[in-house]
């Protein structure tokens, strides 16, 4: 266990979404995919409060719909079901009666109301559920054995990604040890917000479905919704947040004295996840953070960010190791946000570039082995505000062209 | 000479902007650029009337702020200089002086008002102008010998371009003739708004700056606005129209009878030239044209258009011949128009996907063969109302990562 720069947060190095009280997690194959596990399945030994967010995206997968649906019941959550392979996404109504099919047996196998079964799906567009696979493997979960480690699980909410992404923190709230584990998978279609992405985080936390729900929002705009790999918004977004209550602090509200603590941990779990999402982008060989400083306000420095770590311009550049740094200037020029063109800093790790726009000397060779670097970091300020924001993203490369040109084969 | 579907337009195959009346025009090699000419140089016998457009980025090229203050004066312009090789953009102070001396070079050449002098560059950002190279360049162009056909202009704006790009036509007006002539270079940076993209046409139409401007505005909305290669918008974008009025129509306003094919002719030729930017977009090998109907309005449709057409993950499905039209409703989603998701019907080339949203049985050999030819249509009908638009873009391919992972080396 380390101790991050928050004393108030541990991070549990072995921990995952089974660490807080209540979880069990699995995965399992049912041949929807070649060779990797693609069913996975989230339970709570008792019914969570549950919040969720969702793509921004009109044209919505159907096990999105059915999640909303669960979740406006009564706010709370047993179990989530993921597929992997096969998005159920522009489906029709077959897609609809798929996803439902799919919540009606899980709820079926652990004798719990089926409102209380959230549905997520990734994979593939606009083909029809393999529910001859499906349907079967969710029989195959068996109640007791759940209970195996969150691997199984990890492994099967994957597409093209190439690890999988979990995260472990512990405070104390009320004097109780309070944990919240978090399992996501991202790779392409990362953007504007949220991502192809799916994020299942759970806690021990007692907090009611209102405010867990407000916190989640919050807490969204400053981690996923500032990830980019490519700019697409996929059909079947989703973060759900499940909290059992077992850890016993006293319910969590806005009021509460220690509820800055519980936003902090839950900002943590999701700005890991999320750039754990960035750092894996499809094809991707290098993480990209931008941090600018000095913007109209945090909001637009947030978008700023963005709009820079979202240029293919600057994707390329990064990945060439080429400090071609008047793409950062066009695309901080193209966000949209105040700016004055001229009294714009820029950084690219430690080595400045720009000074009130104005080029500065610098060694293009030291400049250039930086850009080698696993991370690179770059730095605007644009001296006319207090706003601060930070975005993530990856390099554009070769193999972003690969895996996208022939997806499906 | 080939008749177009309007039978008022005819296509002159081999004019250029040196067609119309009043117009000559030069290139050549000033070694700024290693091997192709790298300095353009538009003349016009009279002070014609000018219009132009520029780049909504908010960083903006020295050469532009120069271009606009020169038109500013009189809306009138009579010769106009590019560079290519340095875009003199995000260089400061200095690099407004090097354009205002580029300016001041070629009004001393032709012994003209200087404000009756354009400049603009295209190149690579951040980089202090060769003035050593380019004023010797612009005392070499000979005043009696720009009148050489347009070739050597048209490959002295170029950058990664891999050809150059002309268009001409001719009408009536007034029973006389009226020809325009345009040339452009385009390739990266190309959206959300014109693109690195430099567009000059000539015409020797009568027409007044203000009517001339208007019509030009109008005219990019539907034409340079639609086209997409990254997304990323250049500091240096410009459209200059030039009308030496030599043809001696009767003042174009929007009054006159026959003002519309004045505009039917600038959108031809603007048009033509977006299409031509488009397909050769870097490291493109396919056009791809995305028609939206059925939209609340055209202004809906031509933006759902442009979203279409501009993702990464509909440009790699393009580039690899994979008919994932998934991702063609992703991004209609994503647009953030409005849509009714339940009626959208999709085909791409003559092959029906999608009728009311419900996937149509197609042959994936027919689709797959289809999307291999040079040219993709893509049809969009939201079947929600009477608006139509147009965009057009081009594949991603490796050679785009290529060419941006090292431009400048």
């Amino acid at each position: 266990m380390q101790t991050t720069s928050n004393q108030q947060l541990i991070k549990v190095e072995e921990g995952s979404i089974v660490s807080p009280l209540g979880f069990s997690a699995t995965g399992l194959h049912t041949k929807v995919k070649r060779k990797r596990n693609d069913l996975g399945l989230i339970y709570c030994d008792v019914p969570a409060e549950a919040a969720a967010v969702y793509t921004l995206n009109q044209i919505i997968a159907a096990p999105l719909t059915v999640t909303k649906e669960s979740i406006g019941y009564e706010g709370k959550l047993q179990a989530v079901v993921i597929n992997s392979g096969n998005a159920n996404a522009c489906t029709g109504k077959q897609g609809f009666l798929d996803a439902m099919a799919m919540r009606d047996a899980v709820a079926n196998i652990f004798s719990i109301n089926n409102h209380y079964v959230a549905v997520a799906s990734t994979g593939v567009i606009g083909e029809k559920m393999p529910m001859e696979k499906i349907i079967p493997g969710i029989d195959n979960l068996d109640p007791q054995k759940t209970i195996q480690g969150a691997e199984n699980f990890n492994e099967a909410i994957l597409t093209t990604d190439t690890c999988s992404k979990t995260t472990c923190y512990e405070t104390v709230i009320d004097g109780v040890k309070i944990t919240m584990g978090g399992s996501a998978k991202g790779s392409g279609m990362i953007a504007p917000n949220m991502a192809t992405m799916l994020g299942f985080i759970t806690t021990d936390a007692n907090i009611p479905h209102v405010h867990l729900q407000a916190a989640l929002k919050e807490v969204t705009n400053k981690t996923f919704n500032r990830i980019t790999v490519d700019g697409d918004t996929s059909t079947n977004d989703m973060v759900i947040v499940m909290a059992s209550g077992l850890a016993n602090n006293s319910s969590l509200t806005p009021e509460h004295p220690e509820w800055d603590k519980f936003l902090h941990i839950l900002n943590q779990v999701c700005q890991d996840l999320a750039i754990m999402i960035a750092r894996d982008g499809e094809g991707a060989t290098k993480l990209i953070e931008v941090n600018v400083v000095g913007a109209l306000n945090d909001d637009e420095a947030g978008k700023i960010a963005k709009t820079v770590v979202g240029s293919d311009l600057v994707k390329t550049m990064i990945y060439g190791a080429d400090p071609n740094w008047g793409r950062l200037m066009m695309a901080v020029g193209r966000s949209g946000m105040t700016i004055n063109p001229l009294t714009i800093d820029i950084k690219i790790g430690p080595h400045q570039l720009l000074m009130n726009s104005e080029p500065v000397n610098y060694e293009e060779a030291v400049l250039s082995n930086y850009l080698t670097h696993s991370e690179v970091d770059i730095h605007i300020n644009l001296n006319i505000g207090t706003g601060i924001g930070k975005a993530w993203g990856c390099d554009l490369t070769y193999d972003y062209v690969r895996i996208n040109a022939s997806y499906r084969t």
